[in-house]
């Protein structure tokens, strides 16, 4: 009978020759006769069975989200647990690397881990490297430039090791609950996507169906319950604070006076504050302006803090569009605000994507470790030329934004952070529009426009050479960090072009 | 500098030759120096326009989604806007077609349209198809099935033309917001993620960012702002209605009366309806069994109806996963309920998906046009020979729920409705444990467990046989379909397989 149809269907139509006659309700899906399989597929005892399982090789790659920023329990455990079975020679690609990631740096020298894709690193990893730890140099990418690389094949997920604070069976996951928040998922979404094996780790295995789910079930091979996976109190470490530094509170108070005053400071107006200390406290600065204009901002973008989920729940910004919570406010907030909404690093930046919401965006804060006369930012390399910071979003919102403002400090700890040309260059100064320091303001010369409209509203604007020479005038010129010839990082831009190049440091 | 930065990177690491240089800051994104390019790259001024920057040529394939099923206007509207454009040879691609999509006759005849994958047809459209109209035959697909087809790559879709009821300028869409809501984009969601470009037609442009969405930016290459998408007011016409005919609420308490003495009928169970009369009718059954017993279903699952949200907002339902909302009850509720869940139809059934909800289902109710001796179900050709119906989900739910009803009439009009053998098998037999008709239940000999305990709890169950003789003794053994040899459709299983053919009717 069925041969008999098939027979008729290629005598008739020869091109559907390859069609296969039915063999069975559940031959293409065995899992189906076995209700154990049925519901357990997925489930891995530990670990090492999903690594197992997971088809992994020396000299593949292995990826990782850093959404627990310092609280993090993933990468180190299962980097430990991949050298104790013996791999060799991984690449491994992290969304970011933090100080808690300082274990690694054994299983680089062991040369478990021969090649690093991040976002950034910080502390003893970065300080082992910027020595000279590693045979090659680690790649440092934006956070929209990694989904980029991801996009062009330069980079490609062989196994994504992803924790997530609650899964069912199947994979649907989120990061808002479960006992470890951490909130978006918007890193982990993208390896979600683009990883060829992909295994959870969740802190809490819960009934399905988990949903509303960041990733989803269709999206991931294996679900292994452990015992945690980060400490969401630690994610505000660092990178995210609150600050009464007064000097921090000027160029904080400043930022909103250039933002009130630039000319995109209307209803509807849109805003990205990230998570340093000053652009946080411009949140609070801003409040009252919008209140008292009757400003309601559209969307904020990128890190969401609670302070701009403040706003958010005040009815002063109507859209959070959510990559990463920097605090527990903040995941909470995503747990419940229906219009605090989790997006991907791919739909937040990429340069490749077929939208990213920067482009969409107003005015952007973002913070500079180093400043130069050209604008030019750095925010990988201290004054010691030892990498301690984080590509992030930087250049990506900076270039996108209609208002880029770098605010920071004119002097850290008697090193100026205005120079004549910056260490290491990880946005262009042509993305850069103004910079607001404790010492004044100067805006971008490719912006007459802002400076006038800012002159305009009484503030002092200067040039940029100007606030140089004051840096230089107050502790003088720094002394000329030494390196050796050898590359130790590459900063690729963006759009995965090479913009800089990091070097040994000389001890 | 930038040179003799990429010269040493390339003497030091020979690998790293492919590396290019920074070119600039929007080498890679021109429309970041425009501000009218940066918000309106995508916009099109009308449907021609998105045409033309599609790249869609000649004998490509085109898809659409039946979300507002009888009220679509998307489907026709482009494909007669091709037919004037001259386009030939076209594959059709649309998840369903309706009684609505009549018009494309002349389209298929005229040889725009060369090739048709659907999951189903009605009509005028469907009766010149049984009769010959075209050249290849059509192939009938499952929901899941479909997914899998686009997964396998034998369905390559260049262009998606989705309707949707808004859109934002970057192609964030979703269908409870806008004039014509539909609800769940859950068709859509797979032809916005397969497609090479994807246009969206919408009914409402409505401003950045319209989030949450279905269909996400990233997703998107057109969007094209038109007069209207679809009348949701025909969402329910056809397959999707609520009966008060006494035969059918008869089979609808005899489904519920099985499906609490299953065995399945617990705290925490999954149902599935659909959008029969009979088996949306039993919900309503449901209901007081389960408030009078304590039971609370974890989730329902599918094309859901007011009467599945009636039951979620009366806590008898916690989540609600859904792919097709029914009504406009359904639709407002996904705009409102946070536990009900928008699904892409490869979450909800593909069987080659990492995994699909439909494996989770404990029960589900489904309908025939026939059944067989052999459980074997026919949900396509009428009793006439001519196609008539649809796939949809019918195989996908029917093998992997644990407990798979069919309710259906013993008889309509004079012709049984259980017979000796299907003239086309849709769903196998295999994947069938009860029939529940007006003159009896019937349970799968493959199911002793669910028999027994249906007699236990004082039903009365008959073979399948008896059913079968009951209904030739009524109304005598129907008159064999007369048929050509020259196939017309080709019935594929959910896997792709070929479960059986469709003739050629004779006049």
């Amino acid at each position: 009978m069925m041969s008999n149809m098939i027979e008729a269907l290629q005598q008739q139509f020869p091109e559907q020759r390859h069609l296969q006659p039915f063999a069975g309700a559940n031959h293409a899906t065995p899992w189906l006769d076995d209700i154990t399989a049925k519901h357990q597929r997925k489930l891995c005892a530990d670990l090492e069975e999903a690594i197992r399982k997971s088809g992994l090789k020396d000299g593949m790659t292995i990826s990782f989200h850093h959404a627990f920023r310092e609280g993090d329990k993933v990468i180190n455990h299962v980097v430990e647990t991949l050298a104790r079975l013996g791999f060799k020679d991984l690449t491994l690609a992290s969304s970011s690397l933090m100080t808690c990631n300082a274990p690694l740096v054994e299983h680089i020298r062991n040369g478990v881990i021969r090649r690093i894709y991040t976002s950034g690193m910080r502390g003893k990893l970065a300080d082992a490297i910027s020595h000279g730890l590693m045979k090659e140099p680690v790649h440092i990418h934006s956070h929209g430039g990694r989904v980029h690389l991801l996009q062009s094949g330069e980079l490609k997920i062989d196994v994504a090791f992803l924790g997530v604070p609650s899964s069912d069976e199947f994979g649907n996951a989120n990061g808002t609950s479960g006992k470890s928040r951490c909130g978006s998922l918007g890193y982990a979404m993208v390896d979600a996507h683009y990883a060829k094996k992909v295994v959870l780790l969740t802190e809490s295995l819960v009934p399905f169906p988990n949903m509303p789910a960041s990733i989803v079930q269709d999206q991931v091979d294996f679900v292994v319950p452990v015992d945690e996976v980060g400490d969401p109190a630690k994610i505000s470490v660092g990178a995210a604070r609150v600050t009464s530094n007064p000097r921090e509170l000027l160029i904080a108070r400043r930022a909103a006076d250039v933002i009130e005053h630039s000319g995109y400071f209307k209803n509807g107006f849109s805003i990205q504050t990230g998570s340093g200390a000053a652009s946080t406290a411009c949140t609070r600065f801003l409040e009252d302006r919008m209140k008292q204009q009757g400003v309601v901002a559209s969307f904020a973008l990128g890190g969401i803090t609670g302070s701009i989920v403040d706003l958010h729940e005040k009815g002063l910004i109507d859209t959070l569009l959510d990559t990463q919570c920097f605090d527990a406010n903040a995941a909470a907030s995503l747990a419940t605000n229906p219009k605090h909404v989790e997006i991907s690093t791919n739909v937040y930046a990429n340069p490749s994507a077929k939208a990213a919401c920067c482009d969409q965006l107003d005015v952007v804060i973002l913070s500079a470790l180093e400043i130069d006369t050209d604008f030019n930012v750095n925010v990988i390399t201290g004054s010691d030329g030892v990498m301690r910071g984080a590509s992030g979003g930087h250049c990506d919102v900076a270039t996108a934004a209609n208002l880029t403002i770098v605010v920071a400090p004119l002097i850290r700890s008697r090193i100026p952070t205005v120079v004549r040309q910056v260490t290491t260059c990880v946005t262009p100064g042509s993305a850069i529009d103004v910079l607001v320091t404790d010492h004044g303001i100067a805006v971008n010369p490719a912006r007459p426009d802002v400076a006038e409209r800012l002159q305009k509203a009484g503030l002092s604007v200067m040039s940029v050479e100007a606030l140089y020479q004051r840096a230089i005038a107050l502790v003088g010129e720094p002394k000329a960090i030494e390196f050796h010839d050898r590359i130790v990082g590459v900063i690729r831009y963006r759009d995965g072009s090479v913009i800089d190049v990091v070097r040994q440091v000389k001890d």
